[in-house]
């Protein structure tokens, strides 16, 4: 039989030699009794001299016997090598080590990759996208590509990557939030993307970066942002359940972690009563707006924890004074939104909220947050003609995907992660 | 029953009301027989009254009886209204018309989707996009999410779009090419994508953007190029079944286009032969380098139709000297390249290659094209750590879309399109 793939390990004994050779399914071990001449030195042969000369994460083709021995690991079976030829030999040096700092496995991220835990991320992540989108096509969503490139900021200025196109400015959108509105006002009904989007968060958290994968949709004719999350919980179910369903295992065995598939309907909290929840715990979230703090996120899913034996909470009805403009308020108290974060974990994985549709009251709402509605004229235009109530959600993938393999750091679970200083490989 | 969508049409007669209320899945009509005082005048009444009033394009939710009428188109289906409640009125004037020019109606893109045939468009590429996925999924592959900010440019500096980015400068990707090379060697084997790319690209053809959705794949262990049109060719099939299955019948009654599934293996005709077929057509293509340019590309379109009955035609073994420095030239002859276009109805829709994945000749490719391999160290570094034989392609979704639905722009197959002018919607 042939196989392919990089070398891991080589051990150049002198009456047999082995390597481990890998590939993105696993690994398989490569073995070469060496032929002893008559005055007992061992023949300079081939395959042992390439076997000799190999470097560690070179890639190879190697062809041999199929064997079964019971003292291997690897699934006890190995290859007894006829020949092996060498298709780039990797230099010898090998840049990082199991224990290298992150920063140092980001500027090596194609070797770090290759670690089987890492892999395995990527792989998840495969089959978490694919299983949401399943659930979106069964379900009659849009799939849509909405442009990165825009002419003006949609929120606010903060944060903003600007850049010179052609004759005048462009921004990177920081989230597809308003094309994903501007679908509903085209009839689209309902409609999902999985895109990057961008920020300019000059910050180092473990949590922040400059660009990430957004996973999006937006639905019509929404009762209120219960509706959005019923399709968020339903998405999420659909996503654990296929990586429980296909990666249990593995994932059991490289990250030690047991994947939950959690229950519907999640628990939801008001933030007026999760604050409450928390203050009880002994934690006064010091902040001087309405806003929870990571530490009162981490105490409140805590609590959910305990309470309910569930990863997930969803805090509801954040006030207006922190949250965005175009999010529709409760008509019996304005003062708060009809929106929602998710919590996972301890940490904010996701916002939503149904969306003010009546132009009039988005004008009202935009000046009440000191917005120039001439500004806001190019978002503004299409609520003119119409939209019918909707709401949606933007999440980030990688947080899902940290959390959900108890990592603590987003580095680990964006392919190739971008921050202030980080632009590179 | 109740029914929600936004007003086609109202017809206000005299003594019955009627309203074509459409959403993503169709339209339904509304009928209001209206109550006749006894001086023969109409009465005032509801829902008489707010049908008087409505607007085309305003969002409604109406309840009434389902009636099945004969006389009625859309389905004889028709609903006697009840109530009737205007979620957001429509300003009344109508910027596009039917006729309007695409530049227009690229103005008011949020009404002119709502046309059923720019609808079922990207119903359409949600099935195409779906069926693709499930054979990258089916077959192994890792899906992943490539950085779109760059340190560097990866091929050259023309049609590069470049920002400040804090300290430094970033570009944005022009295509995922090197960061698929990377998940090579990373050990990742096969891997796609579908996201956002960007040229600077000032022209103004129905062709070109400056920002488009790429369908990216590449995959290792290949022995050829050949292996990658095989992936490409069974891609399309898969798309194209799925098409036609799922809205062949829409597509023939809104487009008047049979969606063909191709057959494989698609044509393969080596450039140089190709530009003799095209000679000997009459038309010398009147290019100084050994390229094709897009009336070569419809005329062996057109042979490869007459000859073979096929849409698809693969053009294979470009010149080394109008391919990158990355495509692995044959052993045989190194003046062509193991690399192909793909051209489908006349139009290239897509270029694929084997990459070249021995640095020691990269560096030598690099250098005869003059580039600087120390400016390409960022980029060349991967590969002296070992990389296996690898190959793919890129291709342009909205290309592909505008093609199979027999139309002459990708302003129409693009959401909302993006220009050397066109920065909004």
């Amino acid at each position: 039989m042939s196989v392919a793939g990089w070398v891991e390990t080589v051990r150049d004994q002198k009456k047999v030699q082995f390597v481990v050779l890998r590939d993105e399914s696993g690994a398989v071990q490569l073995v070469n009794p060496r032929t002893v001449n008559e005055d007992g030195t061992v023949a300079a042969d081939e395959p042992a001299l390439t076997v000799s000369g190999l470097s560690q994460g070179s890639f190879v083709r190697a062809t041999g016997e199929l064997k079964h021995d019971e003292r291997v690991k690897l699934g006890g079976i190995e290859i007894k090598l006829s020949a092996l030829d060498v298709e780039t030999a990797a230099i010898p040096e090998t840049p990082i080590a199991a224990d290298s700092g992150i920063d140092k496995r980001m500027d090596w991220r194609f070797l770090d990759l290759r670690e089987p835990k890492h892999n395995l991320i990527f792989r998840v992540q495969t089959t978490f996208e694919n299983a949401l989108r399943h659930y979106w096509v069964d379900n009659g969503f849009i799939e849509i590509h909405t442009p990165k490139l825009m002419a003006s900021a949609s929120e606010s200025r903060a944060e903003l990557f600007e850049l010179p196109y052609f004759e005048t400015t462009a921004y990177l959108a920081q989230s597809p939030q308003i094309f994903k509105q501007m679908a509903q006002a085209a009839g689209f009904g309902k409609v999902f993307e999985i895109g990057p989007a961008f920020r300019a968060d000059p910050s180092f958290t473990s949590r922040h970066a400059t660009e990430f994968t957004s996973v999006d949709t937006e639905i019509s004719w929404i009762e209120s942002h219960e509706d959005v999350m019923k399709v968020h919980e339903d998405l999420l179910v659909a996503g654990f359940t296929a990586v429980k369903e296909k990666h249990g295992a593995e994932i059991e065995a490289l990250f030690g972690v047991e994947i939950t598939v959690p229950t519907t309907p999640f628990p939801r909290i008001p933030l007026a009563e999760a604050k409450r929840i928390v203050a009880e715990r002994g934690y006064e979230v010091p902040r001087h707006d309405d806003d929870m703090d990571p530490e009162g996120e981490r105490q409140i899913s805590a609590y959910v924890k305990e309470t309910f034996g569930h990863e997930f909470v969803f805090l509801t009805d954040y006030a207006a004074s922190i949250r965005p403009y175009y999010h529709m308020r409760h008509s019996e108290d304005r003062s708060i939104t009809k929106s929602y974060d998710l919590i996972f974990n301890g940490v904010e994985i996701s916002t939503g909220a149904q969306r003010e549709h009546r132009v009039e009251t988005i004008e009202q709402q935009a000046r009440e947050k000191g917005l120039s509605v001439e500004e806001l004229e190019d978002v503004l235009a299409f609520f003119r003609y119409g939209v019918p109530p909707h709401g949606g959600f933007g999440m980030g993938l990688a947080r899902v995907l940290m959390l959900m393999l108890h990592l603590s750091n987003l580095r680990e679970t964006t392919y190739l992660f971008r921050g202030p200083t980080r632009l590179t490989p």
